[in-house]
């Protein structure tokens, strides 16, 4: 299945790297922990770093009632996120073709704010399972103060892109034969073995749902 | 020196995590590649992922003559940017109270395109050396006809801020006795040894700048 190319979403340059696949699209926002949304605050285009969670074809974010983010999304009604992996710095021989392989996701919805205790679960619920997947049943759930000091916000995914480079460094012919370095300087993001708190139980070992999170991203991600 | 705090930049979430230095925030946008940058295209904010460089108190992107996001930024006038290190998951007991350690900047600036070659060359030499530093002199350098299809565009910094958050899981008081496995997971993004591309003459050995960059990098940056 692919999303609709639209005026919005329509990669122009580099076309050939651009894919519309809900498959490819949905997995490199499940391996990015965070992504940067895009709002409006008196007519002025903010970009903000921020967690979110996936379930199907909606993202769901959260903010403390005056997050200036959260209700300028609310207000706006549409949102446009990216996520970005970068995997290798291309160094070539001219200036002018030094570029990088990465995977990134650029993509538009339209927002909805969850109003009740229950639909605010589903959201709070699909963040903590993107954060660590299977998290949710192994820690206390948000009780009515927390949801009550929480918008939640559900962005159901209207069109999307994603851009994938991985290809060898380029340079023109003329370029080739000139006496300069080039190459690939490869860039990994890992996560480490986990740390325990001191005030855990210490009868309680690392989780499997723990390990497995690290197991997976260890050697990148 | 600092940015001076503006109703714009002003962190207000999380107040103790924020610093308004330049030489912190500097540091901070150098040691990242990838930019997140917003802006408008018939008042729909977008956010997209590009290389930048820094001098001084000047960024610099730069663009295909008919790009999108180039395009609005002139138009608009002014652009606002972020870059986002995660250095850790952390996993508390109460699903409300997991959150990351990490290492952000926003920044919001002044647009001006670059117009003469001579200015070019000196945001291209910027973004290159940013890429990886002193990359600018091991390389050609653009020429007439590569810089007629670039549009290279100048933001000085007007405000901007970082949020550093590097501290213990935290949890409340009731729930620090519950029997849940609570920890980090530290993140780390490194970058492994240069590779070489085969058209490169084999007498041309790795050089300096580009192993010190890898140097620099391979714990984590």
């Amino acid at each position: 299945m692919e999303f609709q190319k639209t005026e919005k979403n329509t990669v122009k340059r580099g076309a050939k790297k651009a894919s519309y696949n809900k498959k490819e699209i949905y997995a490199l926002l499940d391996a990015s922990e965070i992504c940067n949304i895009a709002f409006n605050v008196d007519s002025f285009p903010y970009v903000q770093p921020i967690n979110f969670g996936r379930t199907g074809n909606k993202i769901f974010v959260h903010g403390s009632l005056k997050n200036r983010m959260t209700n300028a999304l609310i207000e706006q009604g549409t949102a446009c996120l990216s996520v970005f992996h970068l995997d290798a710095m291309k160094l070539s021989k001219s200036a002018f073709h030094h570029s990088v392989d990465f995977r990134s996701v650029v993509v538009m919805g339209n927002v909805r704010e969850l109003k009740t205790n229950k639909e605010k679960l589903v959201g709070l619920k699909s963040i903590v399972n993107h954060f660590v997947p299977n998290r949710w049943e192994h820690c206390r759930a948000p009780n009515d103060s927390e949801l009550n000091a929480t918008k939640v916000l559900e962005i159901e995914i209207d069109s999307a892109s994603a851009k994938i480079a991985s290809s060898p460094v380029s340079d023109k012919k003329d370029d080739e034969k000139l006496d300069f370095w080039s190459g690939k300087i490869p860039i990994k993001t890992v996560s480490e073995y986990p740390i325990t708190k001191k005030d855990v139980n210490e009868n309680i070992e690392i989780p499997k749902h723990v390990l497995d999170f690290y197991e997976e991203r260890k050697n990148g991600f």
